[in-house]
């Protein structure tokens, strides 16, 4: 196991942490800092030459920071001679930005993953990417990992009684993993089907599917200002829900998310740590789960050159 | 003139808009935001399909930030099929990491001009680099220009006994600097010469070249925190001369850096507007000169075809 190296940036210290843990070895040494004028200031501080060096880092917010940190240890790392470079991205920012919805707009999702590798990456390993799409983005080879089974075995391990329980996707665009969790759980799923009947008139929102008196189980990918979660379950509630779970992988919560969190009808919120929540982020209705084994598993997979496929859920 | 295009990002709005008058064109409409989670959101609002676009911006703090708006500015101008794509960087950050000084350091330098080809730049335009060395990083044609015929012109200007001038290098890595702006000004030079005898021994200031009596003009590319030039001005004027003004290109000037200038034996420290300072950063003593004129040029000149190397002093 000498060869394989794991080093942390800044955006996710605990996951990674918990991710070299599993695998067995400490984290790399390596400081990276700011100079003065808020430039990157990288140094590794152990040999790497010939190894297999895997860098975890979140691109969750501050994004830009998190992304340079990231270009630089990879441009770092290939300098010092490392044989392979694999980059752990639990989140991976920018994957809303993954077409053109309008003209002119960038597609930064695909920028994010050629800057990858150019600055030298040689393989990525991600989480629940915003649309399967994005591992085409890469021209390096990608492992793709999910976390609903680690979101449904939670919910599995409560004791919930499974006959009246509904997955529910909170748009047309999450119903394949709403689907996913709902086959886990043996549950049927609902979807909440918003639509807008004409330009500059308000929204109607109709649920698709029963939940009168069940427990409903909202799942996302990301939950961002938790705007389009929080008026999900109110809408739930509304048609005569027992109780409404919302979980997602992306932790993201920005601007007033944990507001109307608390403020919202939901119960509890399951996330995972894919992203490292600031400090102040907290709420009694959350509880965090781990990705760490995932990764760590998918990690040392790589390194001894087996398929990660078996992690596929 | 339909054809050419420039765009601002957020550095550097005021020489932006300077440069588009010089020019004689209006600056190209787009909108430059930040989503709620921090992510960049850009917009064109004008057609750019068959167009020769500049993006002014310079890599100065908050410097990730900077750099990550001019890559999604260049993706998107690159979408939306302009001809060709130059980057004009007034300031271009990360310029003092042009090497590896010790074992496993990135050189970041190098690696923001491959990102910024790898994002679609087909053309640099840029401004007195820490290094000339720097124009070999780009695999793309660039325009390296130069500021000290600017700062040489306004001392010129001065009612100063030209006979009494020496021009100053702060360290030896700025002498060539030093000698082209004496030469302008027909001045003798001088150099601090620090060296440290032993290692854990203070440094020992030395002046190379005779400053009695003398208006000594301090010249750098960059002034960071301050701390080299007032330290080098309190040694010029320990040694007898009768006053020292400091000039540079670039002013970072982070940190303590204004405080320094404030409480130094600086008369007047001459700086030019490639970096756009932040509100707060101000003192009696800065005095701003204008690379409007010299940009603009570059650029007109860049889009009709022809040689730019008549800009260079
Ligand atoms: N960071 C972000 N926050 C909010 N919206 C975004 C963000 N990035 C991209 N978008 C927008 O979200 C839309 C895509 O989201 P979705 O339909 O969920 O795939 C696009 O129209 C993007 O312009
Ligand atoms: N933003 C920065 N602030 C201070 N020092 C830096 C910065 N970037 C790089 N350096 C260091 O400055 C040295 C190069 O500066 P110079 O000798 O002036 O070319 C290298 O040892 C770098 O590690």
């Amino acid at each position: 196991n000498s060869k394989l190296k794991i080093f942390t940036l800044n955006s996710n210290k605990k996951l990674a942490e918990e991710i070299a843990k599993e695998v067995g070895v400490p984290l790399g040494k390596s400081t990276v800092t700011r100079f003065s004028d808020g430039e990157v200031q990288i140094n590794i501080d152990e040999s790497i030459r010939g190894c297999d060096v895997f860098i975890v880092q979140s691109t969750s917010g501050p994004v830009n920071e998190h992304i340079m940190e990231l270009l630089i240890m990879l441009d770092a790392v290939k300098r010092a001679s490392a044989r392979t470079v694999s980059v752990v991205l639990p989140y991976y920012g920018y994957a809303r930005q993954d077409r053109k919805a309008r003209a002119r707009e960038p597609i930064t999702a695909k920028l994010v993953a050629n800057l990858l590798t150019t600055a030298g990456a040689t393989r990525a390993i991600v989480l629940d990417l915003h649309a399967p799409q994005i591992q085409g983005f890469f021209d390096i080879p990608i492992d793709h990992l999910v976390a609903s089974p680690i979101l449904s075995d939670y919910f599995l391990g409560k004791n919930l009684d499974l006959s009246e329980i509904v997955i529910v996707s909170p748009d047309h665009g999450g119903v394949t993993r709403a689907r996913k969790m709902a086959d886990r759980l043996k549950a049927p799923i609902a979807i909440i089907d918003k639509r807008r009947p004409r330009p500059n008139v308000a929204e109607v929102m109709n649920i698709v599917g029963n939940v009168e008196g069940k427990t409903c189980i909202l799942i996302d990918d990301i939950i961002d200002t938790a705007g389009t979660i929080s008026i999900a379950a109110k809408a739930l509630m509304e048609s005569g829900a027992k109780e409404v779970y919302a979980c997602c992988t992306h932790p993201v919560l920005s601007g007033p998310a944990i507001e109307r969190i608390d403020n919202s009808v939901i119960k509890e919120l399951v996330i995972t740590n894919s992203i490292q929540l600031a400090e102040d982020k907290t709420s009694p209705k959350i509880k965090e789960l781990s990705v760490a084994k995932l990764l760590g598993d998918a990690i040392v997979r790589v390194f001894e050159e087996k398929s990660v496929s078996t992690l596929f859920d």
